[in-house]
């Protein structure tokens, strides 16, 4: 169920908050465009991030019955691997190539202290946080009651209620042609869950009972792989339109409904 | 059978008869330039037809022994994505986003009306069809006496056949440095035969005894990813050259014998 | 083991002799450009090998026991069309498109004759072939005793070793900034071995006892797809910096440990 949301997140960012960013922002311009240089080093991140996730479930399909130990050993290791590789990119984006990220921000004047911002944030981060855990929990059951299928309510229910806030924002910048910033909350929270959330949960989970493993099913890898290779062939030149953001919906949806028919 | 001859639509358009115009359109031409905008958008396509074709073989897969009832809803439902997809890849090329289309037609002046021009177009697609299933039924005994499998037949053999006028044409016109025009026959018709005549296939055989479902063999799909992101890598440079159709022949060469000896 | 070797010279090339060259090639700069014509066309050059990797594969997973006899017939002609491939290559590179390749040698004036240099040349080649031959045959037994797998030994270790010198000088190249010359190290010796060395080996195994076939294993292909994909991806802006370095070198980093810990 876990990682179903994990791959729920990365292809509901990838495929669904940049279908409709890319859709309603389009809507009646030629096309819109963004800094192809910081896209492709995101794009590049996610191909790392789709080879940290593909090859230890090659690994196991390949394996014959391989101990719990050894799929832990595994998962630690290239859980490291993609927290390094992390950490690097922050240095990248916030150091060494800074000017590469430099989204406009002209309109927005800091009207708070940085205390007052950092101390707001954490409260309504963990306000969502908990809003979120109850909205799941009651609605859980009712989906299940409604028959709907595991892998459904991981990749696509949860997913879109859990990143409510993001569709919004991204949707709402979008329309006012601001699209490096609605890449980044699209393609960098995608960057994110998939480098820092997966490995600090695997490095986590270490100390509990059942530990999590990097150990994807082949239906979510096929689901990540054809959206990495999606956006990746999209974002690449620069430039998007209206029927771009149809085809990232497309695509999602078709993930919608085979998640939402699997037995 | 007819999902093997749509493979080998696709890889035919997309390998053969591209392979082709590029190789003899190249040969003693430095480079031959065409429209990025207009060869990425077809190339997004692909990937959401790709991406509409993999996920319900996965889906199959990874299912335990999935009921006939919900293989077909699937084919429905994500053919219903496609044709919808479909309609708005027209609305995109017709309307909103047509001065990316308009391929240099001054050579051609009308001299036929438009109502004589219908009425030629009309006979001679349905000679051709006639033709076709003549030229196909007639073969078909002899290739099988020849010991041909019928992967070769589908894939290979009756897509060369029923593609031959647009061969000729896709290879006349990238020799006089048309390739725009090139572009549209080659990978035009694979998102076509894609995006809408899959589609029509799955909802009209819905209404006959053995609805057609969408799910490929893994061979066909590795065919047709292999040949998707070869042109993908191939075309988004907008420049070819009788290298690159060289290797697309030689991609092509690959899947025929693949495919002669697929028991 | 062959197999193994072959597929870690292609990622070792890819990921980390590239990797490395783009990182400290990338250090302290901002960014580092190359030509972007002549780093495509060996991409879809790699496409083209990657598909004469997979399809066979492919035909053997989706075939119920195929004889070896048909396992040898597909492996030979695949063959012939990668060496017609490769032959083709030759000629675009050096005399159709030479332009596209020169690069610039002003610092290397000729100091020895023709017959010279190509006596030292064949004379450093039997040499270096010698000691990797009596290095790999005095190290296979102490990793054999260290316990590490036949597939990291053939993946990793054997291409380290046998690829050492191309890892200094393509480094050594990338910091003097002179990227089109490692590019042409790093990518130009995996076309080399994915078009011209496997072929040979296919063919002149057919006169030995057991001929060479051209079936890698589903993690062979897994790890070679991934690194053509990630490589692609990073080389075709025709710019690097020590972030997209990294990312190779962390792509290959996972292939390390999978195939470590690989039973």
């Amino acid at each position: 169920m876990v990682k179903a949301s994990i791959t729920g997140s990365i292809i509901g960012n990838l495929l669904l908050i940049l279908g409709m960013a890319f859709f309603f922002g389009g809507l009646g311009k030629d096309e819109q465009q963004f800094n192809t240089t910081a896209a492709k080093t995101s794009a590049s991140t996610l191909f790392l991030a789709t080879a940290a996730i593909v090859m230890p479930a090659v690994f196991v399909l390949t394996s014959e019955n391989p101990s719990d130990a050894i799929v832990e050993t595994l998962s630690i290791a290239v859980s490291v691997i993609m927290a390094v590789s992390y950490l690097a990119s922050l240095l990248f984006s916030l150091h060494t190539h800074k000017h590469l990220y430099t989204v406009d921000t002209t309109e927005c004047v800091a009207k708070w202290s940085v205390k007052k911002s950092v101390l707001v944030l954490l409260a309504s981060t963990v306000t969502v946080a908990i809003m979120s855990e109850i909205l799941v929990g009651s609605i859980e059951p009712l989906a299940e009651s409604l028959g709907w299928t595991e892998m459904f309510i991981g990749m696509i229910f949860i997913a879109i209620i859990g990143n409510a806030a993001e569709h919004v924002s991204a949707i709402t910048i979008a329309i006012k042609d601001r699209m490096d910033l609605a890449l980044q909350i699209a393609i960098g929270s995608t960057t994110q869950i998939a480098m820092f959330v997966v490995p600090v949960l695997v490095f986590t989970s270490y100390f509990f009972e059942n530990p999590m493993n990097l150990i994807f099913t082949t239906f979510e890898l096929a689901a990540i792989i054809s959206s990495v290779l999606m956006v990746k062939s999209i974002i690449e030149d620069g430039k998007s339109n209206w029927f771009e953001g149809l085809q990232l919906l497309g695509t999602y949806g078709i993930m919608a409904v085979v998640s939402f028919l699997h037995p």
